[in-house]
Formats: structure tokens, C-alpha cells, sequence
């Protein structure tokens, strides 16, 4: 733990300290012969701002900054990378301006733009040319660009439409209310949670009747709703999300393998569930799930936001 | 996600196939010319294993491995890196062997003895020698080696004991659940717990006074102590794990400063809490109050083990 008074930086003769608004240690910009030196420090956290805020300005005034390369990058969940791709074939072509690459991370399919123009509005017009084309073929599976992570998307819109969500997490065991709590002013959606890894929980908390559990398992559509269902009573949400699967390494049946994974939603009006099959590692399990169960309320969002438009009946 | 069954690789002629186990990409193995060539997929958790089972054989086969190095890191919870180092300063010297490095990262800090030698047994009996001095200086510092986590610890201590644990959780928001969660086999000790964000999932699931929230706020030691004591009563544990505090980056006050966090345990025989004070990001206030959290456990399991020793009276 840094002490912020106990740092008193020395600076090479001729050198302008770079504002630290992070940490303590400043970074350094000076003229050697002819090269401008810019040396900031190593934490990514505090290098990343240090250099947009100061270096890129200074290499602007000084026009060393040659013609523009703008990203953007387009996050999709709920289809495989090479699905994906299939859809964009004649995009992510070698040779096609702008590029468009591909990449996959924890089940996150992510498109990366990237333009190369003389100036900023013509590779920005580049971008939005291509982004509206991969919006076209991909539809909702576009959960949102840059930093944008499913927890900001769900976040918002319910913040947006003044609801409120819970949790009820037994795979996951904590993951979907820790990404939700993980964005700045989460507390105005997000109430709380429950972890229900043990079945005692599972019944004594959120009331998922014992006879469910004998008949079904845990790990089943009944038994997600029926936590889902019990964790927006006991709290009062307008939505729930429930996960209920077998991480591993142990504790798959013959009918319950390994990956499989079961998320409930419930919500004002109703409760329903489905199921995924991952493999990989019990870290890439857990944490595929747990975007799964956000994505599925990010749908259901933005299911019910055209819905109004078809549906004559209203509330009461 | 891609189908194990889908692939079929060609290679180069001449080539052999590199096993993969984890995912679906072979490697490649040949030689070409005087060098031999080693292609792996790139994704590290397929890439490290291929490496070690596959590649790091043949070399010692082909007799390519001129000594050795051995690496083991020590892990550390509760000071800051000046501080740590400030204890090892004879051990960090540049040129010493075996080499001692000093990282942080969220708080934890991490030494790595790097020993260089023409055997195994000499490069380990290097590092043994070097982490006994470690060990000595640091005492209960250290909280683990190589890849072992906070978590790990807690959890394996908690299983070896057959004793159980929850979590009562507002500002890490399941954090403290979903790492103890990650860890395989963590089912047998963790419960569950509660995400307690609203206060009125303070009061109503984990049973909080109203006038204590009142008095003293959330974010207190009384919160804090009795968000632990009812959710161990809640769900029955053994020991209670309990975070509240102000991650930001609204919500400070005049008196709570973001980065304020109080931590609670509760444990059959009492409760007890702590406080830290952190600055950094929302996300690093939240990962670091988490771990603080589970190191927090773990002395107390620590420092019960040896009670016995010293304490004559007896549990009836």
C-alpha cells in the first residue's frame, strides 16, 4: 500500500513531471537529441490514462501524430466464434479496409474494427459503415462496444427503467452479483443475492421445496425457477437470475454431465429457464455461466422494450 | 465453442502431431533444417500443458536442456510491498543467488526465488534454503506458494477441519462467495451466503437491527459483526465472512471516505471485525476488501490451530 505523502519524485535535469492522478510516482516527458521520451509507470491503470491524457495531446501539438487509426470494437454472446464468423465472411477478408478481426474470450465473441484514414471523421465514417452492416447480420446477439461488458448493458436498462434485480447463484456461487456489483452505481438496480450451494440453503433461504429437489435435482428447470422465483420473493426484485450446473472437476451424474447449466429468470409476470452445455475448465464453466444468465436478462429486455408496441393489454 | 468433432487438422509433411487434451488445435512437432520447431495453439491454458507434457520431454531427451532453473514464488497478505521489501533487502540485492524479486498485485505481494543450477537438487536445495529465510521474516505473512490462492487456503483448511463457511457480502458483492467457489471441491465447506447490497436485505435475510443501521450506519463495525453473526445463523456454519463499505465512486461521506471497508467474522464462540483503508478503483477496492476478507479467515484458523497448545480448558 503506497503512502500518497511519502513520495517525493526526482526528475532527470530538463524533464516535465506527467501527472499521476492514480498513484503516486509521476512519469517523465523530455527531450532527448531528437527524440521526445515519454516514461510513465508500469501499472496499466495508471500508464493507460497518464498516456491519453498527457502524451497523445503533447504528440498532437507537435504533429507527430500522421493520419488516424480509429477501433471500435462489437461484442456479441450467444453463438460460437466460427458461427460468427460464418455470418461475416466477405468482412473479415485479408485485404478489406476497414480490417475486421475476430476474437473469443470466455464465450464472448468480440469484432474488432479497425480504420485507417487521413482524418478522424473519415475513419470514424469507415467504422460506422461496417458496424451497421455486422449489426444487420447479427441482430441482438450485439450486446454492446469498447469497454462495454453484458453487466454494463443489464445495469443500465434496469437503472434506466427503475427496476431492481436479484440473485440466486449455486454453480456460480457469487459470479453474476459480483459482475452486476462490479459497475459504479450498481446499487440503484442491484438489491442483493443469495449463494445457495448447499440444498439446505436452497430450501431454508429461498424456499425451493424439498420434494422438488428429491424429484429433479438441484440441477434442473424446476429447481433454477423454483430459486429464481424464491429469490425475488425473499427480496422484493422485479427480476431474478438463478444458476444451478455442475462445475466440476467432480459431481456429474449419468444424466448430469459436466458443463451443464441451468438459469432460471423470473421476473413481475413470470419465471422461465434454460440450459447450456459448456466444457472447458470449472473457471471457464462458472464463468460462461454466469454471462449466460446476464445475457438472458439482457434478451428479456430487450424483448419487453418492443413488446409495449404489439401488445394492447396494460396494467392495471 | 468449438466441436471436437468438426476438426481434422493437416500437417506439414514430416511433421508429428502434438497432443492437445484440452482443446481441439494439435500442435506441431519437426524438424527443419538443423532447428526443431515446436507450434502450439495459442491459448495458454491449452499452449502450458503441451509445453510441459510434450515439448519440455523431447528437449530433455535431446539432450537441448543445459541446466536447470527452478522458480518458486511465495505469496503474501497484509502489507504493503515497500514494507515487505523493506525486511528482504539483503535478499533482493541484484547479483544474489538465487535471485529474489519482489511483484504486487491486488494487494497481494509475491516473492520469486529464481534459482539457477547445474541439477534439480541443487537449484531446489537453493530455493529452500532462500524461502526458510523468507519464511522466518515474514511468518504469518505468507500465506501460500506458486499458484496457491488466498482461497485455496482458506478452503482446504476449512475441508481438512470439516468445518463450513458463508459469506454476508455488500460492497465485494458475492466476490468473497465466487472466489471461494472457484476453488474444486469448495462445496464441501463453502454453505452459500448472501449479497446483502440493499439494507433492507440487511435487515430482512440477515436479521440486522433497523436501529443499528440507524445508529451506526452499514458501513460500521456493528454491521458488519452482525451481518456475519446472522447469516452464519441464517445458514448454519460454522464461520461467517461479512464486507461492508464504500467502493465508490459515489457514496463517500464526511466521515466514510471512499475506500473504507469493514470486514466481519463470526465464528462458533464470537464475532469480531476489522477495517481497511484502500484507494484505488472501484474494482480494486472491491478485489482487494475481498481478499482481505479471506486472509482475515485464515488467521483466525491459523491462530486457532495452535491454541490448543496453550489452553487447558476443554469443549465439553
Amino acid at each position: 500500500m503506497p503512502d500518497r505523502n511519502r513520495v517525493q519524485a526526482y526528475l532527470p535535469a530538463g524533464a516535465e513531471a506527467v501527472p499521476n492522478t492514480i498513484g503516486t510516482a509521476p512519469g517523465i516527458w523530455m527531450r532527448l537529441s531528437r527524440a521526445w521520451v515519454a516514461a510513465l509507470p508500469g501499472v496499466p491503470g495508471e500508464m493507460k490514462p497518464m498516456f491519453d491524457e498527457f502524451v497523445v495531446p503533447r504528440l498532437r501539438d507537435l504533429g507527430l501524430t500522421a493520419g488516424v487509426t480509429a477501433i471500435r470494437t462489437i461484442h456479441t454472446f450467444g453463438m460460437g466464434e466460427s458461427q460468427v464468423e460464418s455470418q461475416l465472411l466477405d468482412l473479415t477478408l485479408r485485404g478489406r479496409e476497414p480490417e475486421v478481426g475476430i476474437t473469443a474470450s470466455d464465450a464472448v465473441i468480440t469484432l474488432r474494427i479497425v480504420a485507417r484514414a487521413p482524418t478522424v471523421a473519415e475513419a470514424e465514417a469507415q467504422i460506422a459503415d461496417t458496424e451497421s452492416l455486422i449489426r444487420q447480420r447479427l441482430g441482438s446477439l450485439v450486446y454492446g462496444v469498447d469497454g462495454e461488458q453484458l453487466e454494463d448493458v443489464v445495469i443500465r436498462e434496469l437503472i434506466a427503467r427503475r427496476q431492481t434485480i436479484v440473485t440466486a447463484e449455486s454453480v456460480t456461487a457469487g459470479l453474476v452479483s459480483r459482475l452486476l456489483g462490479r459497475v459504479p452505481g450498481a446499487s440503484a438496480a442491484l438489491l442483493g443475492g443469495v449463494v445457495a450451494y448447499a440444498n439446505e440453503v436452497k430450501q431454508g433461504v429461498l424456499g425451493v421445496p424439498e420434494s422438488l429437489i428429491r424429484a429433479h435435482g438441484a440441477v434442473s428447470a424446476p429447481g433454477v425457477e423454483a430459486m429464481a422465483a424464491g429469490a425475488r420473493l425473499l427480496m422484493g426484485s422485479d427480476y431474478a437470475l438463478a444458476t444451478s450446473g455442475i462445475a466440476g472437476p467432480t459431481g456429474a451424474t449419468a444424466t448430469k454431465p459436466i458443463g451443464l447449466v441451468y438459469i432460471g429468470l423470473a421476473w413481475p409476470n413470470g419465471v422461465t429457464s434454460t440450459h447450456v452445455n459448456w466444457f472447458g475448465s470449472r473457471e471457464e464453466i462458472q464463468t460462461r455461466s454466469a454471462k449466460s444468465a446476464l445475457n438472458m436478462l439482457r434478451l428479456h429486455l430487450e424483448k419487453s422494450k418492443v413488446e409495449p408496441q404489439t401488445n394492447t393489454e396494460k396494467d392495471g
